[in-house]
């Protein structure tokens, strides 16, 4: 590894061959830091091992049950995945069975000194388990021991299922693990926020509070600063499986039509398209900026005659926006295509993705969206079989037909856009459509004006429950009326040159559109906050964890 | 879209509601701007019907050719994808019949007067077609415009397939097509390099050499000036897709194994992981960098419970190296999961996924892979059914007994890597291995030591034809080590202490491992170079395009 280049492991050795023979006085030191970790790892197993057989001396059921100390967990055992129960598929045909499951301790109730229950949650399931004393089988001593257990400890337990007569509220399994063996795995300290608590819906709060119960409401921020905790709510394990599931289904639907995926760069020499929301670096002692978009790089692999093709990453924009929905780096699903003879042939894919990527989401992601909805109500996403499209002029129409006045060249505000979005739902009912033709003036300086009226242009954009997730438009494939576009738009020529430059050498008429990701999933769930669908969100004030 | 972020589109529009509201004196401009660009539509649309009715005044068949004014291809035509033939769909079965075909023009030849070829290229498949002076139907006009056509330059031609008698060279279609009607979509400039140039082997090359001729040679540097011409040779068509089918074995398999996608920030806070690799930036006021790798973020989702995860996107490495495979900017596949015992459930991971991988790529890119190879000859690369899998020990031992004295506690450097590969090859059979049980001290610091000697950790790397590719190890999960480890290896504990601190609400055994997309498809193809399997390339001289 001296010269590699891992992907995923921060090396911190140097990379260089020559720096990487190590001098001998660098080798003693690290041979004295190796010494020094060997003792503290003699020490740590020595302690583990005491405190499993000291802690409670007199239990002769002592190995039943305590931490298990690192030393273990440093793959000591040999591999056995076959052994596992999964808490999800545990079920009533395992009643009398032997399992081994391994999860969080959510919920740690002592009932007397001879039991104690605990509800074991994993990937979102729980089960409720068991410890009662028993001769020979579970001590007291076991039984405190799990009682002092602290939520959100990794627990292995060993035991055997049983179906109780009663429903079991608390859990999603309806058996019981009778405990046999329990470990700690990993202990967990004294949790800024309880998971129940993040969990919790409004509604919930808002009944017990006219019960005269004040519950806890952990508000958005917190949640981001223990992101790690607040992403164990079921909700949230089930926002970024549909999250996931939303770019697979991208995926596979545009390669199914031809399509293939391509990874631009992010790096990009110059100010790039400039203005103030750039991200700026120093790149070897050149000027550079991140990437807002794979848009010049995606064309460009049109004129490199690749056809068809999408890509999915990162996109930066160093904007001061503080709406709930913007985010300084989000993930964008971009696609760009020859069109032969109409820029219809790109919404035809808007079309047919959409309402493809709608159907498999409802179809295949029925508990996560259930999920979802627990803690955060929303109606599921009217949409048409084939989406419905409108022009520009028609939605300014719609617009003041219903008594809002619009700027009939401008763009349309939020508000404008939410106001049509519903009379879009009333009239056609359908919460998905597209909206085109857009006024040449509000659009990108690549965006190719149409044919009977150069104060249109040949694109779209795309709503989801009044909001725009999509825009896309036929690009300028000529180059010197790219030129002349940007140098209209107020951008410098030269800053660009390269990508003007690859449409010199013949350039079919092309299109395309980006989309946000976590944009589709925000609005497809109805949240109501794009830091919902960002794992770990960036905004202006938002740089970690 | 006033207030809109769309992924794809760089708007140059404000983005704030309030500063959307255009003042009359911008309104004022934009008219302007939009009146003179409404003139010089029309003079262009003026300027094209009069050069495709006058440029041959005489010619009653003029309407069967010319250029196509930039005002037809603003879509004017309806869109209709059904008339259209791809050139690698001509075959035999279509003689006799009309077909519209979309192409670019790669090579032109006139035969006196009253005849032309030109083969038409779309999408790595050519075909010839001819035009020639036949009464109604093809005017001499016609035959001299077409052998004016610029190579490169965007033609459609409708014309009808014939199968000559005897093989046809130079194109990879076996059918001709007798031109009937041919418009220039886009014409191309002069190239800088021709594509049969930048096509060509290093055999050919040699082999011309031989018998007296010089042919041209075009160099990497001059190929990455001109990338979008470069992706244009059949082994980068193939090299391409090869890359996006590495992307989608990669995904299916997981997702096929209960992995999901995720998508971790590539902006980081502070410096990070540290060392000079890192490109720092300004993120509002506050110091910040480009993720080195999803490293810290996907083990924090490790502790949100996602149990198993992967990521395709971007890492960004600062470093000055200029070998043939390192890059600055890189596509990481990534991944990480929980293990139940040990950390060669990593390693089963590595192998199904990658036996998978190189099973499907040899069947389903049979065509891009002869491609590939045709330009840049390789033996298919030898794997085993099962994965070899040695330790960094025996391996030492290995080389040890072939006369190559290495560190026994050090890394191997890419010399020794080399020489390992080929004994692992004679011996084995295989240029696909595991090394694991490497030296704790050449691993990062978050690397699980070994439970039977900590000089030793749980970690390992694995090689395609002697080339490392893949990094990983079971990582450690107890904050206390980790921060303890972190010191030791020279980390400021505080500049990482929001990773450090996502282990203390409990934490399970986990690993992982890092791939880079790029060095997989250079190695599976045997190429020489990084910078073929990158798009556009960043290197520490190279910015653009």
């Amino acid at each position: 590894m001296s010269e590699s280049q891992p992907a995923s492991e921060l090396s911190h050795e140097p990379e260089n061959e020559e720096s990487a023979s190590v001098s001998k006085k660098a080798a003693k030191k690290e041979a004295a830091k190796l010494e020094k970790l060997r003792r503290r790892q003699e020490q740590e197993a020595a302690a583990a091992a005491a405190r499993a057989q000291s802690a409670e001396p007199e239990d002769p059921l002592a190995s039943y049950y305590g931490d298990v100390p690192l030393l273990e967990l440093q793959s000591m055992t040999i591999a056995d995945v076959k052994d596992w129960t999964e808490v999800g598929a545990l079920s009533e045909a395992l009643k009398d069975q032997k399992v081994l499951i391994r999860g969080r301790a959510q919920t740690i109730r002592a009932v007397g000194k001879n039991m104690a229950f605990i509800v074991v949650r994993e990937k979102g399931f729980t089960v409720q388990c068991v410890a009662t004393v028993q001769p020979e089988i579970v001590s007291r001593q076991m039984v405190k021991y799990v009682a002092a257990l602290s939520r959100e400890s990794i627990i292995d337990i060993e035991g055997v299922v049983s179906v109780p007569d009663v429903a079991i509220k608390g859990a999603t399994q309806q058996v019981e693990i009778q405990v046999r063996k329990l470990y700690c795995i990993s202990k967990a300290a004294v949790l800024p926020i309880n998971i129940e608590d993040a969990a919790r819906s409004e509604a919930e709060i808002d009944k017990a509070l006219q019960a005269g119960e004040q519950l806890v409401r952990v508000n958005q921020d917190t949640r981001l600063n223990f992101r790690v905790l607040d992403l164990r709510t079921p909700a949230n394990q089930g926002i970024f499986r549909i999250q996931s599931q939303v770019g697979t289904i991208f995926r596979q639907f545009l390669l199914s039509k031809g399509f293939f995926e391509i990874h631009s760069p992010k790096l990009i020499a110059g100010s790039s398209e400039g203005g103030a929301s750039v991200f700026k670096l120093d790149y070897k002692g050149q000027p550079a900026c991140l990437a807002q978009s794979p848009q010049l790089h995606k064309q460009m692999s049109i004129c490199g005659d690749f056809g068809r093709i999408f890509e999915i990453g990162p996109v930066f924009r160093a904007e001061d926006s503080y709406t709930h929905r913007h985010l300084c780096e989000f993930t964008g699903l971009d696609l760009e295509m020859e069109i032969k003879r109409h820029y219809s042939e790109v919404m035809d894919v808007v079309d047919r993705l959409f309402v493809t990527m709608f159907d498999n989401l409802n179809k295949n992601c029925e508990k996560e969206l259930e999920a979802v909805r627990r803690q955060y109500p929303f109606e599921p996403l009217k949409y048409l079989p084939e989406t419905l499209r409108l022009t520009f002029e028609e939605g300014v129409q719609m617009l003041k037909d219903a008594g809002v006045e619009v700027d009939p060249m401008g763009d349309l505000n939020t508000e404008a856009e939410r106001k049509l979005g519903q009379i879009v739902l009333e009239k056609y009912g359908t919460e998905f459509y597209i909206l085109h033709r857009y006024p040449l003036a509000v659009r990108p300086f690549y965006t190719m004006p149409c044919y009977d009226n150069p104060a249109y242009s040949n694109s779209f954009d795309v709503f989801i429950r009044g909001e725009e997730i999509i825009s896309g438009a036929q690009r300028v494939h000529v180059p010197e009326f790219l030129a002349e576009r940007a140098e209209a738009c107020g951008i410098e020529v030269k800053t660009i040159s390269t990508y003007i430059d690859s449409f010199r050498y013949g350039a079919p008429p092309h299109g395309g559109f980006g989309v946000g990701l976590e944009r589709v999933v925000m609005l497809f769930c109805g949240l109501n906050n794009i830091r919902k669908t960002s794992l770990f969100p960036r905004d202006p004030l938002r740089l970690a964890p």
